[in-house]
């Protein structure tokens, strides 16, 4: 049997090492259009910044590897032009000879990969405007920063935006991240990603949030990108990181069937409209797990699963590619922020019921040097409290209940099953209650009903009557507050019982730094016959990162952060079960 | 109704902090015999090495706050000395006034933890042979360095024997320590400790493996440790974790019913025999989930579940707490180890069949910096392959890959769900292919019969006719390989296939350094007729850690690290599906 598989970093690559492994009689040919294969994709953005001094390092295995040990025959520089899928033909043009040929295939697998979004801007072919695919726009970005580039402009602020602006940053660039909407990072909640848009300022990135690229002019051979807003930074570079478009021409030529996301349409063994015809990795279309949706999700781990699903199925195994969750992780200098499952924005698209919680735990034990508090969020089944998403945005540690939380979700935990999770405890790396153990102490406290949630986006709509109570101590309180709150510090609550008793039927809306200390509150408050209490999720920290103003405004509404004592006050310390 | 807890640590807090909370009018009363509540127990030894520098970090809430925000009465240096469980009364002893007094209780919660095991060895009462176990204790030790202690003795290679060791020397002090059995660390196999005793001697600490201490001497003031080898340090501090035993005496003396562990026996909502005397923590025994076996273990998250579990059944909840998995993790200098499920002993002793494989992925991207191979063992049931328990050694992203594994193990997952888990991938915290992912295709092609494993230690009973052969490189075949072995080079193995023809029946056994590249060689043999390969699984790298003998002998028989280059050989690099 001979294989041809178009395309050799990670889904084909994969697919070819697989099905050597599978069939060490089988033919398999490997044609590839650039003149690298397997190289570490997602490394480029650190090889520009200097992390990964060494530029061969990127080179996971070269031809000759892949020929003597898996006995591949792999041309580089071969582009796969057309595909003659009556007569089981591939065309291929040899880029150094100049050669076109034809080559016959039993099982042909595309793994054509994406290309970056090339928005149809004025100007936008200027030679200093690069988007980053490859070894060739990875070394040409890194010509112009060695040779001294001053200032930067990077278009968009997802995986690659960020990453290559803080590639420039640590090699002393100027840089302005220009984004269209109003945060970074889609597949995170809008909320959830407001402090990366800070921490990368505090590194010294402009950070455009909400603004449009009108046009890009040429300013003495560098480049003025004139953005919606007024402002038209000068640039010595322009990076274009608005999201890439699966490459699916040679798909759709060979009248393959072609989804509504444009990504080449395939059946859960990675198998195209044509049964001879494999897709896998960026080109193709999967299936959302949470919403049941379409998408094109360009990732590394999931090329490799799918080769290694299109080879099984070609050497006559049943393996089938499920639904994605869309797990990922990013790190922007010393933040760390992903999720997996679907978000907030994912649900309501796609009209699905959810709870949700908020909770900032620190990354290990409190006492323990090295740690912060991260961002948490969890979506659920408000029945059966069953996973659907979860975000994690902080420092240290974040990476890790991630993982732990895509483990749960591909389980079908629920917030239940997280209450029990037996985690791994030692100051330097968790806490007795690790925060995926919080996160479901939190969510089931609100399933059980032991606890009434409310929600950043409710205040300005609370009811006329409502009681807004800030729990936190007096000196928290004189810092900020919610405007309209008064104040009864956790402590002093019992004292309060009886001045509060008037009220009892009155809808009362407790809130603290970051949910604790308001939710001992609502338990005394409801066990005292007060019929009406609701506990803010996530506290101020979760408040201020919903109402406090995108960065392109000139002054935060409420402030950044809150007064530096109350991060460890001493109230918040108590034990939680 | 009124509710009094003895000892006021991680159960006997996490009882009383959920109890208030369930219940706002019970009254609820601690008695704590140490000066001290709700301390940070685990950090004991980071204050004495420095790295929590503000002894006050170590107390996470103070009697004040806790009577204060949750309303409990906290008396310390209160110890109960007895129960009279008819009358439903404790007899009280102040330590402050003298006084004894009796209390009544509706319900009784026992949580007295445990007690470091004193050996009755000559000598033992010494003053300066100290247990760690309060914040006396942790005084006391620290006192003796901060005064400049020149050396010390650890008895106990488990947790706090680890964890004393590093502090210690992190304090400048020469530290000896001592283990009975021959391997650090009992809840991890031998062979996966090995490299904890390397990395400690690598940091200065003199390991004695299977060593007994005979007595100890003063030596004008300081200690004479005299070890069964013949070695006799003197010390300036002899530091004494050899495991604790449950501090079973109260309930012992009030005919409570006591497990063959020393533990305190309860049922799954943590009552004892008397169903109102609950307990919880470090003094009760749970059930081990893989074994079924009853086992008494220390450790803090354990506790604060129980206490949660005991609170919420005295408030008339039904919850209810699991068998233990016993999930882990220390970290020793810049190693970190642990695990969860059953160790293969464990699995032994209880008869229980079981298959593993050994994999020593990066913990993260290998181009991008900071990384090092970690040892991961995976043990699983022979047919399903559901997991029974997973070992990570290593240095990144060890303590992720534990998580991840006990979340697996809890959600009762198989070697095949690890090979589609979905988890994060950056180049700073993960591989395409996750460790984890990497675990489940070595387990899975095993139990699907692409591979057959041999195993170290197997080595010394191979058949007489085995051919031995070393996959690696010539140079690295050169510079050490298994005796007997003959070399044959992945990448050359195609062209011996006729020269080996007359071997078709005979017992093949492939190895190279991790496994990779002779699990390559054991497909193309198999594909091409040959009826009995089996690869080496963990390859040369857990060949070592079983046959490099215990650091107590003059030499290693095998070299501890292999060739240098050959842990960056190309040949390894070859991408896994």
């Amino acid at each position: 049997m001979k294989i041809i598989i178009v395309g050799g970093v990670a889904g084909g690559m994969s697919t070819a090492a697989r099905l050597r492994r599978l069939d060490e009689h089988a033919e398999v040919v490997i044609y590839e259009r650039d003149p690298y294969v397997s190289f570490a994709n997602c490394g480029l953005p650190y090889h520009i910044s200097g992390d990964i001094a060494d530029r061969n390092k990127l080179f996971v295995v070269t031809p000759k590897d892949l020929e003597r040990t898996l006995a591949l025959q792999v041309h580089v520089q071969h582009e796969v032009t057309g595909i003659d899928r009556s007569r089981k033909v591939v065309r291929v043009f040899d880029h150094a000879s100049g050669r076109t040929f034809e080559d016959h295939y039993d099982k042909l697998v595309l793994a054509p990969g994406a290309n970056p979004v090339r928005p149809p801007l004025p100007g936008v072919n200027h030679p200093r405007i690069h988007a980053l695919r490859n070894i060739s726009d990875m070394d040409a970005i890194k010509a112009v920063v060695d040779q001294g580039a001053f200032s930067a402009v990077v278009v968009g602020g997802g995986y690659i935006g960020l990453e290559m602006a803080e590639a420039l940053r640590r090699r002393g660039v100027r840089v302005d991240l220009v984004e269209r909407s109003d945060q970074l990072m889609q597949n995170l909640d809008p909320e959830m990603s407001r402090d990366l848009a800070y921490h990368m300022e505090s590194h010294g990135v402009n950070v455009h949030l909400g603004t449009n690229v009108r046009e890009f002019r040429d300013a003495d051979g560098r480049v003025e990108v004139v953005l919606a807003g007024g402002a038209h930074p000068v640039a010595d570079l322009v990076v274009l990181a608005v999201g890439v478009q699966p490459e699916n021409e040679l798909a759709k030529m060979a009248g393959l069937t072609i989804g509504t996301r444009g990504g080449i349409v395939v059946d859960q063994h990675m198998r195209t409209s044509d049964p001879d015809i494999y897709a896998v990795g960026d080109a193709v279309e999967v299936r959302d797990a949470a919403t049941g949706e379409m998408a094109v999700i360009p990732l590394a781990g999931l090329a490799n699963r799918q080769g290694r699903v299109a080879a099984d199925h070609i050497a006559g195994r049943p393996s089938a590619f499920q639904a994605v969750q869309g797990t990922s992780v990013i790190k922007v200098f010393d933040m760390t922020a992903g999720g997996t499952g679907a978000s907030e924005k994912a649900l309501r698209r796609a009209h699905m019921s959810y709870t949700k919680i908020y909770i900032h735990p620190n990354g290990h034990a409190g006492y323990y040097p090295g740690t912060h508090p991260m961002h948490l969020k969890l979506l659920f089944t408000p029945q059966e409290g069953r996973l659907l998403g979860a975000q994690v945005v902080g420092f240290d540690g974040v990476d890790k209940r991630i993982d732990v939380l895509a483990t749960a979700l591909r389980a079908g935990m629920t917030v239940y099953d997280l209450e029990d999770l037996e985690l791994a405890y030692a100051p330097p790396y968790g806490a007795a209650k690790d925060p995926v153990n919080m996160a479901g102490f939190v969510a089931a406290n609100a399933l059980r009903g032991d606890v009434e949630l409310w929600y950043p986006e409710e205040y300005t709509d609370l009811p006329d009557d409502a009681l807004l109570i800030d729990m936190r101590s007096p000196r928290e309180y004189a810092g900020w507050h919610i405007p309209k709150a008064i104040n009864i510090p956790m402590g002093e609550l019992r004292q309060h019982i009886a001045d509060l008793g008037d009220h009892k039927d009155r809808p009362i809306y407790l809130y603290c730094l970051s949910g604790f200390r308001s939710y001992l509150g609502t338990r005394v408050l409801r066990q005292y016959g007060f019929q009406n209490v609701n506990n803010l999720s996530g506290g101020l920290k979760t408040f201020i990162a919903f109402h406090r103003n995108p960065l392109t405004s000139a002054q935060p509404a409420v402030p950044f952060e809150p007064h530096a004592e109350d991060r460890t006050a001493e109230s918040e310390r108590i034990p939680v079960t």
